[in-house]
């Protein structure tokens, strides 16, 4: 079969990266039957060449220089898994510029510089997707952008941060104590050991920014969501709501009405009978309420290194059976310039 | 601006075809916003030219003779909310073949002849899109085909039948007998005058064969879904099952082991703690296990005039931005003809 290779360049080699690394190695062949492209590594920047890796990269391959991959010209996409904000920020765009889809699972960099970052790939003619920017395993982008993309969003409400779901539902199963079920998440793996991002709604207010700018096609700054998180909730109030028949979780909401946005984070009290009282552990759900579309959720996990690996190369895919991508082959591009 | 014009045949002007024609006019706009092409619907086929309608069409838009979508080569797409099997069928296939991209909300055409038109659209270098088809707001075909293409699907489980479900809801929240609960869901228009094909199960069936079909990448056939329905359900089942701390609910299965693949659908006891157990009133509920994303759900209306349309204006806006739409733009197949 006469398959054209795509060359994607990885930037980053942790918990994603390694499983990004590893799905599309297991899933070259499926891939190419979708698409028609054999999607091959062609590097990948590490900051350590020497370091032990979760897989087997060939030597030759990886790199500490970004430009070995910025300025290469065989690499049309890039996957970007390293994290980081303003130094990222301008690699991404960078890379936009030079006419490379990018693919991103960095919601910090989406949250604080999407707008920009979008403009460059309008400008360039490619794509910027970032399933796995927002609640892992939930494909509330996509949806939002596509079966959505028809219709009116009101309203979208959800648990999108998995730390401290997974600390409120211990309070709320457990009777533990808000100190207890903190540290018990560390020991887990499910909160970083500076748990600051997450009990503060710090996270789930950059998601939401994501969400609420793609829902009401409009730029929403981190800076003008309302922000409370789950450092002052006390064991009594969850008996107190317990009591009351119901549920606290924290939860983003991002609401218009006419032509004003609210985008808030904040701990609040739901009915138990509610869907997203229901969502325990640490998942994430994400509710939307549109005018033709009536009220949908998505539920799933939200994080993990396959699960985000997995929206990844889904986002990847989406690039590689678009019309931007078959718009601008290199080869045309060459023989035209 | 400098926006080319799009012309659509739509095949059928009843309740989804009606919400379709609204939903287009209301969004031409911010559709044009989305994907570069303004939409214009060219023909509409209709049964009977004098009838009253849900909206306004001017009467030279509507036909009787669907040759006249299919044989006119400035419809690029035609969008089918007529209904029917082996006619629709034929008429499909006469588009496919013709080079018209098509968009379906019809589940028993694509359960009975999926494989068919699939391999049509294909030959023909056309897109056939049917999110409509299964389980109306719930963009779970989309989200099966796109977000779990890099993953391995092993089962999906779903309440895929708003009618039964507002049937087994209305018998577990008030006791009511299976034949007062379905008198009443006819009363609200959420059952036909002849309700076999939901409560025998025939209607999930259909939906388990195509999300099978999706999810395995592999035709199913609806003769290999093991059928049973909910006729046979009484209200000592219910209580039975209460007591127990359960509930029944028609739930589709589609799991994969190995190379076997099992369908099925029927009544099935549920603990109550169980997210499905919690899908009430005529709302549907699809859940996905994959090897990658582990488990994932989407809940929301399975049916109506709206959330049907707005499905299929998706499926369109998928059309437009797609790279085999943009591969074969007209101008450029007649300048090389």
């Amino acid at each position: 079969m006469n398959r054209k290779v795509v060359k994607v360049g990885l930037l980053g080699l942790g918990t994603v990266g390694s499983g990004v690394v590893k799905m599309l190695r297991q899933n070259v062949e499926e891939l190419a039957q979708k698409c028609g492209y054999e999607v091959e590594i062609q590097r990948v920047l590490v900051r350590d060449l020497e370091k032990m890796r979760a897989v087997d990269v060939e030597r030759h391959m990886l790199t500490r220089d970004v430009q070995d991959i910025l300025e290469d010209p065989e690499v049309r996409i890039v996957i970007e898994v390293m994290g980081g904000e303003e130094q990222t920020k301008e690699i991404v765009l960078q890379a936009l510029q030079a006419g490379k889809h990018v693919i991103t699972a960095n919601k910090d960099l989406v949250a604080l510089h999407g707008a920009l970052l979008h403009r460059a790939a309008d400008e360039n003619g490619v794509e910027l997707l970032y399933e796995a920017a927002v609640a892992g395993a939930i494909p509330i982008v996509r949806v939002l952008k596509q079966s959505f993309a028809a219709d009116n969003v009101r309203e979208v409400m959800g648990i999108v941060n998995g730390t401290t779901n997974y600390i409120l539902s211990k309070m709320t199963a457990e009777g533990a104590a808000y100190e207890d079920a903190l540290a018990e998440a560390q020991q887990l793996g499910y909160a970083e050991a500076d748990p600051h991002a997450d009990v503060s709604g710090l996270d789930a207010a950059r998601k939401m920014a994501i969400l609420a700018s793609i829902s009401f096609r409009q730029a929403v700054e981190l800076a003008d969501v309302k922000l409370e998180g789950i450092e002052s909730v006390t064991q009594q109030d969850v008996e107190r709501a317990k009591a009351g028949g119901q549920v606290i979780k924290l939860i983003g909401r991002a609401r218009r009405e006419g032509s004003a946005i609210e985008v808030s984070v904040a701990p609040m009290w739901l009915e138990a009978a509610h869907p997203l009282a229901k969502v325990g552990d640490c998942f994430n759900a994400v509710y939307v309420y549109a005018d033709a579309l009536g009220e949908a959720m998505l539920y799933g996990r939200g994080a993990g290194e396959m699960p985000t690996a997995s929206a990844v190369v889904g986002d990847l895919l989406a690039v590689l059976r678009g019309r931007k991508f078959a718009a601008a082959q290199p080869q045309q591009m060459a023989r035209w310039a």
